[in-house]
C-alpha cells in the first residue's frame, strides 16, 4: 500500500483494528452456535458479547503478547480473555487458527469487493452522464491510429460503459467466489466441531459455508478473485490510454480537468500533461501483476502449506487498495474530463473531407461507373487533398470542392448527389439504437 | 500447439478448414438477413447456400490468392466467388473484415469452451467415482507436509471435485463472455449495414449481438476468458502436485497407472515416475502464462489496433489445446489412479499412534488432570515414540501401549478410556455430511 | 511457432533433423573421449563417425521406433545402430538420456542466441545509419505526449541504438549462461562416466562443462536466458510504439515503408496503417510472457522432475523464433522507415513558436525583469498563441511576432535578443557529444 | 513493504530521509560542477555544502510545502533554501526534476544491489560451510521424487552454491545496468546544462553518465534489474522447496532449526513445520511477479510519460526489501539446518538395497549372462524386495541376501562380486572433483 494511492475506506478494511473486530465476531458467533448445541453454556456465549462486543481491541497489547507467544491468534485470544474473564475458556472450542484467519480474510475481501462494486457504480454513472452529453458529438473513429470513419464521442463512452458494466458482473461473481466461511478444524474434517457451527457463523457473517475445506479455504477462489481484479485493471488501462491519446498536443480533443485559474506551466500554456491517466496506466500494471502469485497460491501441498500467507499479506491490501484508488481516480477523470467538440471536428476536417471518399466511390459505381474508373476518379482528387495534408498537417485542398469541379465525376453525380455523401448523419444514424442496447430505454 | 500435447477434436477447431467454414456461415447468414431487409435479392442469398453450403474450401487455393491480394478475407471471398458465380457480389455487403474475423474467433472460442466444459464433466465424473470408492479410506491429513490428523482419501477427492465444479461454473461464465457477434462495420457504427443483420447472424451462430463494438469486439471479454483458463490450469496443477507427492518413494500412497505386465524399469522396480502429473504441472504453467498477453491486449488504441492479432494467433489455439489435453490427461490419471489404502494406514501408523496424542491430552484434562500435568504425561510417552520414529522412519515404540503402561496416565484413564481415543471413526464421522454438501443427495 | 512469424534459419534449429544431428555429435564426441580413456575401443569411436557422421537421420523411422519403445533417446540410438552395426553397443556408455537432451537443448539455445545476436547487429546497423542520416533533423521532444522542447530525430534513434546495444551485451551474457554441457549420469555424480568425457564433449560442442549438475542442467540458467529475451522484446515494443505514435494521422512524422506504386487503400490514401509495428507490439507481449514459466521451471524437485520439459517444448522454439522474427521485422522497418522532416518542423511550428516561451522568460529575468512581471509578459502573449492553436490545431497567431510587437517586452529585449531565443541550434548543440558517447568516434 | 518481511538496512534506503539526502548530494555535486564551469559562483557551491551538508532534512516540513506546491522536487528545493539562504537560487540551475528523481532512484537501486550482493555472500558462505560439512554424507538422489542413485548431501549443497554464485554474477551485471546518472535537462539534450555536469555528478555519486537519455533514464535498465531479482528469487524457491521436501514426515532428512528446549507442539512432537521455507516460497512468488510491470514500463511514450512512476513506487522498495529479507532468512535456514545423516541412510536402505540393482545387472552381463537372463535374474529378486517395501514402507526382504542366496546369480557372480556392487563409494568417487569445480582448490 502506497499512501498516495490509497483511500481510507479501503485501507480501513486492512487495519489491525478491523481484523481483530472480525476475529471477535467469528469467535462470538461460533460461541453462540456452540451454546445452542449445548457444547458450552449459553451464559458463556452471552458473556462474550456482553463483555467484549463493544470493545476496541488494543493492537499494541496484542502485538506485545504475540512477541511472547509467537502466535497471532493465541495473542488475540489472550487479550480477549482479559475482557471476558473465566468464560474465555469457552471461546475457540474445537476450532483451529485457520478457521479464524481464512474466514476473516474472506470477510475482508467481501468488504473490499463491495467497495469496488460501489466504485464501479460511481464510474458507470459518470461515464453514462458524459456519454449522453456527447451522444451526438461527432469525432473521427480511428483504427491503427489512422483516421477511419466518423463516430461520436458518446459512442466511445458507451463502449467504456458496456465494458465496465461487464466488469461489474464479473466482480459480483468474484465476490461470490470468495464469500465463504470455514470452521472445520485442523484438517477440515469437523472432528472437534460440529458442521452446524460453521453454518451459523457463515450466516451471521454474510457468507456461505465452504462445502469442503482442508485446513484452509481452497485458493482457486482467491486466484479467480485477483484474476478478475486484473481484468478490471486492464479496462482501466484501456480508458486511460484513450484519454492520453486524446490529450496529446497534436490531437487535443479532450483533456484531464484543470481549473480555469490553473494554468499548466505558466510560461508554457500547452504543457498540461495527462498525469492522472498516465498514473492509472501504471497502477493497472501493478493490479495485473498480482494475479500471478494468486494463481501460484492454488497448488498448496496436501491439506495446506503456509506459502500463500505471505503472498496474501501483500496482494490482499495492495490489489484492492490500488484498484479502489484507480477506479475512484478514473471516475474523477471521467466526471470532469474537458471535451473539445470543435477540435474533434477540426481534426476530422484537417483531412479536407477525405473520410467521405469511400462513399463517393460507391456512389459512382452505383451511378454506373466501372469500378476501375470510379477508383481512378476518386483517387486523383483524393491524392491532391492528401498531399496538401501530408505537408502541413492540414489539407489546403478541399475534397468536396475538387469533386464538384471534376467534370468526369459530375458526368455521373450531380452536386446534390455529391454533397449528400458528405453527410455525417449517415454515420450516426444508429447511435440511438446502440445507446438503447447499452443503457436500455432509460 | 505441440502435437504431443494436442487432441484432434480441439485442434480441428483451429484448422483453416474450420475457420473458412465459419467465415462462410457468417457471410451466408448475413446475406439471408440482407435479403430479408431487401438490400440484396433473396435468390442471391439462396444461391450462396446452394452453391457453397456443402463445399469444403480449398485452403491451398485460398493461400495462393492471399499471396497476391495480401488480404485473407478478400482471398477467401475470391475463392468463394469461384463457387457462387455472379451473385458473389452480394456477399459481404456493407461488412468489414473484422466483422468476419472477430465473430469467427468467438465462434471458435465458444466451440473450444464447449469442449473444455465437456472435459470438465468427464473429469468430475472420474473424480466422483473415485471419491465414493474411497469415501472411507482413511489416510493421514498433512499440513506443511507434516502428519496432522486423519482424513479420508475420498475427502481429498471431494475437495478436488468441488474445485473443478467451481471451475465449471467459471468456464460457463467465461464462455458467455466471449459468445458475442459483431457485424457493425468499419468503426462499429453500422453506417453501411443494418444492426438487424448482426442480430440475425448472432442468433444463427448461437451468439448474442455485441451491444457496442468498435471495429472489433472488445478484448476485456477475451482477457476474462483466458484468465479463467489460467485459473482452471492452476487447479490442474494442484491435483497434479498432490499425486506427485503421494507417489514419491517414501509416501507411495498412490501411483499413476501402470499395467500389470508393465514393470517400470525392469531392473529398478521402484522406478515408476509420476511423469503424467509432472507433465501436467508444466502444462499448467503454460496455460497460466497466456493470461498475461490476453490482458495486455485489452487496451487497444482508439477504435482498434492490430496488436492483439498476433497474440491471439498464439494463445487462441495454444491455451485451449493445451488445457483440453491437460484435462483429458488428468481425467485419465484420476480414472486409473492406483490407490494403496494399506500403505496409507501404514504411513499413518509409522508414527506409532502419535496422531492421537491431542485427544489423550484432552481426555486427561477432562478427567481432572491439571493442564501442565496432562502435557507432561502425554509428552513423556510421545517423545519415546517420536524418537524411535525419527531414527529409522518407523516407530518401534507404540504410543497406545506406552500409555496403557504408564500408571500416572492410568490414574486418570481406564484402558477403555484410552483405547477409545485411538478411534479413527472420531475423525471420519462427518464425511457423509461433507459428501452430501459436495455431491448432493445422489 | 506460427509460420507467419517464423524465419527458417531459426526454425531449422528446432527441427527434428537438427536435434538428431546434435544428439549424434554429442554421442560421437563422448565416444571419442571414452576411447581416449580406454573405456571403449578406439576403432569403435572411429566407426561411429565413419558410418554415421555424414548421415541424415530418418525422422519418420525414429518416430516409428519411439511409438514402440516410448522413449525418444532409445529410439534414436536404435536407429543409429542401424547405421553403425555391432559397434553401436559402445555408444551412450554410462550416459543417461538427460545428458543428451539437456546438452542438446543448450546447443540449440546457443545457436538461437547466435542468430539473435546477429539480428541485433543488423538492427543496430540499420538504426545507426538512420541515426546519422537524421542527426540534425529537428523534431519536437514530447513528454506525456505533449510538446516539450526540440530534439533531433537522430537523437531518438541514438537512444534506440544505445538500448539495443545494451540488449546485445545482455544477450551475450545470457548466451554464456546456457552454454554448458552436462554428461554426468543419472543423478549428476559421474558414477558411471568419467568427468573428462563431459569436458571433452563440452569443448567439442563449443560449450563449457557444467560445474555441478543433478540429473539435469540447472534451470536458473534458462530462466535468465528467457528473462533476457523478454527484456529485449520490451525494447522492441518501445521502438514499435514510438513509430506507431509518429505514424498516427495527426502526427505523421514517419511511416512504415510503402512503395511509391503502392497506394494504401485506393480510395482512402491516408489509410496507411502501422501494421508492422502493431504486430511487433503483440509479438513483444508473447516473448515477454514466456519468461514466467521459465522462472517457474527453476524449482524442480530434488535431483529433477520432468515438469520443465513440456514448458521448454513450447518456449524453446516459441520465444526464440518469435524474437528472431520480431528483430528482423524491426530491422526492416527501421531500414526503410519513411521520415518526414518537413512535417516534423510543421508539427512543432503548429504551436506558433510556443516551445521557445521558457527561453524568453529567462531572457526577460536576465535582462532585469522581476520574475512575476516576466511571467505575466510571456504568458499574455503565449495565451493568445495557444488559444488560436487549441481551436483549430494550428496556431494562427505567431509567438515571435507577438513578442516583437509587445512594447513591454521590448523594454527589456531587442529584436535580436528575442530572435536569438528562437534559435533551434540552442537545443541541438550537444548532439555531437551525445553521438560520440553512443557511437564512439567512428 | 510488509514490516514482518523487512530488514531495516534495506528499508532505510527507501526512507524519505535517505531520498532527500541523495537529492541534496546530487544538487550539491551539480553545483560544484556548475561552479567549476563558471556558470555559478564558486562560493555559492561551497555555501550549499557548508549550510546544508550536515543537515537532516525535515520530512514533515517538505510534505507541508508539497501540499501547497504539489511538486515534490520544488518542495525540497524550497526547504533547502531555508538553510542555504540567497545562494539557493544557484541550486538546480538548468536541471529538470527527472534529473534528480531518476539519478536518485538509481542510487537507491545501487545501494539495494550492494546489500543484496552482500546477502548473497553471506548465503554462499553458509552454504559452503554446510556443503563441506556434508561432503560425504550419503543420501539418496531422487528423480521424479523417486529414489534413483546415491549422491551426497554436500553435492546438493554444492549445486545450491553454484546456483547462487551464478546469481551473484547476474546481480553484479544488473547493478551495473542501473548504475547510471542523467543530468540532461527537459528532453535529454543538455540544452540548458553542460554534459560535464552530468559527468561530474556521476563520478561523485559512484555512477556512470547515461550515454543518451530522454527526459528519463531508459527503463530497459530497470526491467533487466527487476528481472534479475526475479531469477534470484526463483533460486530461493528452489532451495526452499528442497528443504520442505526433506522435512516432510515421511522423509525427515533435514529440518529447519528448533532449539533443544523448543518442542514443536507439545502434545504432537512431530509437528515441526517448515514454515520458514514455506514462507520463502511465497516471497519468491512476489519478487517474481514484480518483473512484469518493470518490463511493461520500458515502452514509455516518446521522451517519457509518467506511467512508470507509480509502478516504481511499489516495486522499488517491495522487490528489494522482500528479496533482502528472503536471502537473509534463507541464510539463517541454511546456517542452522538440522541434518539427519542416519535418517538419510535409513531412507535409502528402506528399499532393501534396490538402488544397487542396476549395477548387479551390469555385473551379470559383464560376467557373460545374456541380457534377457540377467534382467530376469535381477528382477525376480528385486520384485521380492519391492513387494515387501510397497506394503509397509520398509523392505523386510534384503536385496543383497536374496542375490547371495540365488544360485542362478551365483553361477555368474561370487559373493565378493556381489558385495562389491553394493559399495556406496562407487557413487561418491567424483565428489572431490565436483567440489573442486564449484569451490576451487580452497
Amino acid at each position: 500500500m502506497i499512501p498516495r494511492y490509497s483511500r481510507s475506506e479501503m485501507t480501513d478494511i486492512w487495519s489491525p483494528e478491523t481484523k481483530f473486530r472480525i476475529w471477535f465476531e467469528i469467535e462470538a458467533h461460533a460461541a453462540d452456535a456452540l451454546a445452542e448445541l449445548g457444547v458450552i453454556p449459553k451464559e458463556a456465549a452471552r458473556t462474550i458479547w456482553d463483555k467484549a462486543g463493544g470493545v476496541t481491541f488494543d493492537v499494541d497489547r496484542i502485538d506485545e503478547i504475540e512477541r511472547e507467544t509467537k502466535h497471532d491468534v493465541i495473542a488475540f485470544l489472550t487479550h480477549l480473555a482479559e475482557f471476558i474473564g473465566p468464560d474465555a475458556r469457552f471461546v475457540h472450542q474445537g476450532m483451529t487458527s485457520s478457521d479464524v484467519l481464512d474466514t476473516c480474510f474472506n470477510v475482508q475481501l467481501v468488504k473490499a469487493a463491495d467497495l469496488l462494486i460501489a466504485d464501479l457504480d460511481a464510474l458507470l454513472s459518470a461515464i453514462k452522464r458524459r456519454a449522453f452529453e456527447h451522444k451526438d458529438t461527432v469525432t473521427i473513429g480511428r483504427s491503427h491510429g489512422i483516421h477511419a470513419e466518423p463516430v461520436t464521442f458518446g459512442l466511445k463512452l458507451a463502449q467504456a460503459y458496456a465494458e465496465f458494466d461487464r466488469n461489474r458482473t464479473r466482480l459480483i461473481a468474484a465476490r461470490e467466489d470468495i464469500a465463504t466461511c470455514a470452521i472445520s478444524g485442523a484438517v477440515g474434517t469437523f472432528a472437534n466441531i460440529d458442521p452446524r457451527v460453521e453454518e451459523h457463523v457463515a450466516r451471521a457473517m454474510g457468507l456461505t459455508a465452504e462445502p469442503v475445506s482442508t485446513q484452509v479455504i481452497p485458493r482457486d477462489r482467491h486466484a479467480m478473485f485477483f484474476a478478475t481484479l486484473a481484468v478490471v485493471a486492464s479496462s482501466v488501462e484501456r480508458v486511460a490510454i484513450e484519454i492520453r491519446h486524446l490529450q496529446r498536443t497534436e490531437v487535443l480533443e479532450a483533456e484531464e480537468y484543470f481549473s480555469p485559474g490553473q494554468k499548466g506551466s505558466s510560461a508554457m500554456p500547452h504543457k498540461r500533461n495527462p498525469v492522472l491517466t498516465e498514473n492509472l496506466t501504471g497502477l493497472a500494471r501493478m493490479v495485473r501483476s498480482y494475479a500471478l502469485p494468486a494463481m501460484e497460491n492454488v497448488a498448496l501441498w496436501h491439506e495446506r502449506d503456509i506459502s500463500h500467507s505471505s503472498v496474501e499479506r501483500y496482494i490482499g491490501p495492495d490489489a484492492t487498495v490500488t484498484l479502489d484508488f484507480a477506479l475512484a481516480r478514473l471516475t474523477n477523470v471521467m466526471d470532469k474530463l474537458l471535451v473539445y467538440p470543435e477540435r474533434m471536428l477540426a481534426n476530422m476536417n484537417r483531412l479536407g473531407g477525405l473520410v467521405h471518399s469511400q462513399r463517393i466511390l460507391l456512389a459512382l459505381t452505383q451511378a454506373g461507373a466501372q469500378r476501375e474508373d470510379a477508383y481512378r476518379l476518386v483517387q486523383r482528387n483524393a491524392m491532391k487533398v492528401w498531399n496538401s495534408y501530408q505537408q502541413a498537417g492540414a489539407a489546403s485542398v478541399d475534397f468536396l470542392e475538387e469533386l464538384l469541379a471534376d467534370s468526369d465525376v459530375r458526368a455521373y453525380l450531380s452536386e446534390d448527389d455529391i454533397r449528400d455523401r458528405f453527410d455525417l448523419g449517415y454515420h450516426t444514424k444508429h447511435v440511438d439504437t446502440i445507446f438503447r442496447r447499452v443503457f436500455g430505454d432509460a
